[in-house]
């Protein structure tokens, strides 16, 4: 039998297993109260309308160029509606400018494929998102801490990718709601951001997946709009704003999209067609329809539903978490993110939860490039009922509490 | 401005336009005869079978399985269904072997991203199918001739491989109706391949893509069922087996496979969940039903179809044609190779086809990894009629006779 380790590219050696996917089995053991999964709530997919649309493409003329092959930047109707969507947003822009892709994974795929080779330096929060590092090591960058915050100079970071043997090429984050934290970034932070990328002379990758999920407070507008409107047009811009359809219509569609500066997408067009041709064109069709006809209504539905559960997890975090954690307060998105005493460990936590309190969660630490984050957690609301919330947080509280007097003794 | 050639990696600067995509846009254009696209007859599509599929999944109780995030493997019931598929042409094998692909381009870039580290050397065929020399050149390998022909010794390819600073890590080739030449490997050839990879402990990439759509002639077992008649299990193989429903069923949906031992598969179903987590779970579940329903007669609709525009091509081959020009006789897939006398450039040729003769087809250098083939064209008569056979190579046949009178003088 082949050694096939022997024969496997380098980069293999950095393809392992997720956490996260690991702990999704749990999600199937009804004894568990699952905070676990960062999936969107099936019962809010817009079925009706899907079913709707596909019956539409079949009984009109354009079943056999939806059952075609097509073209690898996607379906033109599709990327001009989003024109018009990325144009509310402050993201002024022509359908050439945008690439549809395999859901918003695959443009964090294809953007670590366009920009790194091994050793290059790719920069990320601490956390971030962990689908974000699996795609991109593949490719074998090396991470430094992407910090506004005033303690890394851009000097700093230009001397410790050139120590790693490589360049820094680009910053990575979500900016709304991210996955794991739930946070935003501020107004400030993002242009400070701009300056970064600008001495840096990197590119920006925004990652929106959750943009549209905001439930309250002020709109912060994103980092490729700021850039925009700072340089006067999105082919001056060096951000790449990368969106998805998963978390407001479905996610098993796999529809996502990037957006950026021509040179950007027309690279990432031919990375396209050489990778896997074109997104499904069938699919494609049906998001169009979906969101042509009720884009805004759909995203308010899931908000309203989304919105109340958040509540209810704060409620329930305030209620029951001893004194000692702390947690975000996101105003989108699905997750809240929790911070333990220094000491305790998320994964140890999550062993003993599974065995006592049969509550699952994410330990943080998979979101951490350095490995670091021991302690803090991801929990998702979004498919969790308010008494589900309330019954799992009252569990969890309990679990951390006698944790924390353990840790302490 | 960003100078993004500057950051991009080194990988983008062999990502190139195709020739062949650029082509596709003279399809649309009424006078024009096209023999140059490689896709399937739309009219040919299981349209109604499709059209019940979709609406079989909207009426059942799996339409939040088929909107939701899936596992990465692929639909388990379509991965049952091609057990039963590969069985039947000797490829004994579980579920755990099959990973399910956005087409089997994707499994053609999972498989190159695997194995290549830059400068390792993959073997093709002189020509070989272009999109994967396309998607292999993101991991920039270099290129030798694959060829049982008795020229090549294991030690000079390894030699090869190392003077080109890596090791030959696999061997591709399409063995059945091979896209562009139509020809298909004869069994003690394959026989022959199968020695050498054991020789030179490397992979096999076998491309099943046209497999099932054979006119007339003997089947030949594909190389993966004799290696496991060889070795005695799919797990003690270095076959790795790629098929797709594009030519069968439908291109559109973007469902393809990759069969092989299970060390493989786990890998590249970590890649693939890292990549784009998973192909779209609704059209996995589509083609699932349509194939379970009526794969076999499907295809036996298209072969009818396709083995008499193979005929026709043939036989007007045939008349008119000049002397000097060959050209293979497939027994089966989409495509007919036409090899003109030496000095004659098919480009040119193309150039004057379409301004005078009004013919397209896809002229071969593109399809040589070593630049080579000027005088080669391929022709694909899967979407013309016999009258628009018979009138496109008679002009075609004119031109180059024309052409071989002006290279004379």
């Amino acid at each position: 039998m082949l050694d096939w380790e022997s024969i496997f590219a380098t980069r293999s050696s950095r393809m392992k297993a997720s956490e996260i996917r690991e702990l999704l089995k749990l999600l199937d053991r009804p004894d568990i109260i699952s905070f676990a999964g960062g999936i969107p709530d099936p019962a809010l997919f817009p079925a009706e309308e899907f079913k709707a649309a596909y019956a539409g493409i079949f009984g009109g003329p354009t079943v056999s160029a939806a059952l075609q092959y097509s073209v690898s930047e996607g379906y033109l109707p599709l990327r001009q509606w989003l024109v018009g969507q990325m144009a509310e947003i402050g993201i002024a822009c022509e359908a050439e400018n945008i690439l549809i892709t395999s859901g918003s994974q695959q443009a964090l795929d294809y953007l670590g494929k366009l920009f790194l080779s091994p050793n290059d330096t790719a920069l990320v929060t601490w956390p971030t998102y962990l689908g974000a590092l699996q795609a991109f090591n593949a490719y074998e960058p090396t991470y430094d801490q992407l910090t506004t915050a005033g303690n890394r100079t851009p000097a700093s970071y230009r001397q410790a990718a050139t120590d790693a043997g490589g360049r820094v090429k680009f910053a990575y984050l979500s900016a709304d709601f991210s996955n794991p934290t739930g946070e935003t970034v501020g107004l400030e932070d993002r242009n400070r951001l701009i300056d970064l990328a600008d001495e840096l002379d990197i590119a920006i990758i925004e990652d929106g997946a959750y943009q549209s999920l905001r439930y309250d407070g002020q709109p912060v507008p994103p980092i490729l709009s700021l850039e925009i409107a700072r340089k006067g047009s999105i082919d001056e811009t060096r951000t790449i704003y990368c969106g998805s359809f998963s978390k407001t219509l479905a996610p098993g569609l796999r529809v996502g999209f990037v957006v950026g500066a021509t040179p950007v997408i027309r690279k990432l067009v031919l990375m396209k067609q050489a990778a896997d041709l074109h997104s499904s064109t069938i699919n494609q069709m049906a998001i169009c329809d979906v969101a042509e006809k009720g884009f805004d209504a759909q995203v308010s539905k899931i908000a309203s539903v989304y919105s109340q559960r958040r509540d209810s997890m704060l409620t329930a975090l305030s209620t029951h978490m001893p004194d000692g954690t702390t947690w975000t307060k996101p105003e989108g998105g699905m997750f809240v993110w929790v911070t333990l005493p220094t000491g305790m460990d998320g994964t140890a936590l999550l062993a003993k939860s599974l065995e006592t309190a049969k509550v699952a969660f994410v330990p943080g630490r998979a979101f951490f490039a350095d490995g670091s984050g021991a302690n803090t957690l991801r929990l998702s609301f979004s498919c969790a009922n308010d008494a589900m919330i309330e019954e799992g947080i009252s569990r969890l509280g309990r679990l951390v509490r006698s944790e924390m007097v353990a840790l302490a003794a």
